[in-house]
């Protein structure tokens, strides 16, 4: 039997503790939610990890032994120490999986892989979102129809300000009129990205089974393969070289 | 547990019956050298089949119970029947993943499949390869170093006239002067196509164990995902459309 | 001063012939009216070439004079000879630029450059259509706003089945609720394809400012690039090979 | 007539005080010959810039009338100043071109735009590098043969640590054993950005023809497109969203 999947799902978790209306709809917080439904499939081993813990909760201890983390944050990211993101960075690039989510798209640790700003559109008026499958053999559409549907959502829109996906497996239509691309993967290092546009502090979107197909499934398409050890520099040459 | 990937191991299979050298390298042809390794790997369930066979032995029910599809031609290719590479092109836009080896590249499924013509350079002197990891994230090159060599091959240069792999995942080094794209994915309709140049009939180059890796981690990473049914044409409006 | 790019726009110009609607709003054919504009570049040269015409308008002499070939087709795909599709095949992945227009998806050109079946979902209701530029800096998008709007038209819908855009530059809303790759780059051989979705024979979509100018960008950006000559088959080696 | 694009050509410059080969090889420094070199295109108007000047020779003003940079550094990388950084970053996202040069892999620019730590194996022994096209239709091989050659060089060698390019032009081969992606494309926000190998302080690499006829190339595909400007931040509705 295969090694389980080890998933931390980090959390800014500021909003619920200043909210009434949030900490009704997530008494334990987003991250209480997602790791709630990741730890009924059998083959992840899933913890949890906030900003307001020490060293936000990813410790070289944790880092390592992190196969997968899922980033959600809003309010705070400028709080999120420089340190922690370049920690964090290197282990997507040693192989760590990184799942963004929503809001996160503005977090220190997307942009710095990203390079770009990373800016959007957006408006919370909570209008209805339908997102497509464009690339339906990718293992993260697996278990989805053509498209679900997210009855009251904030908006994000085009352009989004990120380098092309290396795959681009979901669409996302707005009734106000947008389209975003929201389920983008990317190659960065030896670890993989995903980032997975919704989800939201006022709106029970991570209670949504569609939504939570996704997110288990980017889990396990992001987790490290056992590739090549690199080794970096100065290196001597592999034949004879005529001089 | 998963169910078995279900593995069809196609070769042309004509230069064994008309050259003794071959055959004594592959006495049961290279698709027998093939399976045989595949049948070591519990997750896989490995049938052969081959041109002379009826229909090439890739009947309706063959396919139908076919996961994944490697290939390997060369001196027939236009003996394939174009009604068989239709079903075998559906199958894979179905979903049915297909694994296109060394000389395969001048097939007729993969030219369809692809769109362009598949010419390259070749030379036929046994010089060596240098097969380079240049996305060692990724799952095909699991098990890897940094690269691997083949003592003595057929050597193919670019230009390889493809379209640009969705994802690159090998490039060869030849000791003659020239380079190629080695290890090459691509998402066609909702099944997963992967070339690898490595393979010919009269180097023992399916004995070797990196080559042998890269095919295995092809097959598991070829296999169909249960994403959505798609539904093609006339479809009415999902919102009131005002008129 | 620059050569001028050659121009050809195909039309299969049946429509006109048997309905009077689209004749009043076509009198030239569709055909008529982009070459109409394109003839306002002063770095075009412009002809035009329809399906009823002997080779159907594309002689040896014409494809070898033609830089950018504009396809529109619809009800009369099967009647386009397979050689003929052979030789603009070719032209193409010898440079020559192809943009494919609306209904031209399911032509047997595009789909033969593509290797997938291109089919998608339809309605034709008159419904809003608005693109958005998702890749503002690409040439595609020189001179437009970040959207615009076409206030009727036949809609597409994903899952349209291409392989990914090497690059993909707009994306469409749709009033009905769904949304579609509408400006989708490919390099096919050494030419380059753009697939641009709006167009159809009941809408005066071709007289609409927006649109008329993504062709004309499209047109400059598939220009063939005197690039190297490739030959293909059996090499010397560049290096002295120790055997 | 088109307006000229006008090139800056930045240039680290320590190389030529602190050793007597290569500033005769370089007289006027790297920037010198490469700016030599642009200056003969009638279609370029060509500045340089040096680490040592104010500001890195980049002001707000010189930044703001470039539409295309190139940027070379080798042993100076760590005395760019963030700012600096920033301010170039955010130039190139606004569209600004960027061709970054040989060991400026290693620069704060590129690494910023790529996410990733940029690095590769090296070995410095005058070896013979082959540089071949492999994508034949792009603007960046015009004027190119299938391959070029330069005789001695320092090698750089995979793994290279970048995301997969968006289009990936030109693979070397070198003498002893490796290859590299060496002419890679990438759009970033509105900006394009190419990374070129070749180019070494001791070698006379940049008086060859092919390598300088892949910068001026670089410099034309890379110019500024005039397109949409993008707006950012929250937005009212398009449409009428039923509540």
């Amino acid at each position: 039997m295969s090694k389980p999947i080890r998933v931390t799902v980090w959390n800014e978790f500021r909003h619920k503790k200043t909210n009434a209306a949030i900490a009704k709809l997530y008494p334990e917080g987003m991250h209480g939610q997602i790791a709630k439904h990741l730890k009924t499939q059998p083959d992840l081993e899933v913890r949890t990890a906030t900003l307001d813990e020490p060293e936000h909760g990813l410790t070289d201890e944790v880092l390592a032994a992190t196969d997968v983390l899922t980033w959600w944050g809003h309010m705070a990211h400028h709080e999120v120490q420089d340190a922690i993101v370049d920690q964090v960075r290197q282990r997507v690039l040693d192989g760590m999986g990184l799942i963004v989510l929503h809001s996160g798209h503005y977090s220190k640790i997307f942009r710095a892989l990203m390079g770009t700003t990373c800016s959007l559109k957006w408006r919370e008026i909570g209008e209805k979102e339908r997102l497509w499958v464009v690339e339906p053999g990718h293992p993260i559409a697996e278990g989805l129809n053509e498209y679900f549907e997210i009855p009251a959502v904030e908006m994000y829109g085009e352009r989004f300000d990120i380098p092309a996906p290396d795959t681009l497996v979901l669409i996302s239509w707005f009734a106000g009129g947008e389209v975003f691309r929201s389920g983008c993967c990317y190659d960065r290092g030896k670890g993989k990205v995903f980032y997975f546009r919704p989800g939201h502090e006022t709106f029970p979107i991570y209670y949504q089974e569609e939504v939570l197909r996704v997110i288990v499934n980017a889990v396990r398409w992001a987790a490290p393969v056992d590739g090549p050890q690199i080794n970096f520099g100065n290196v001597q040459p592999l034949e004879d070289v005529a001089s």
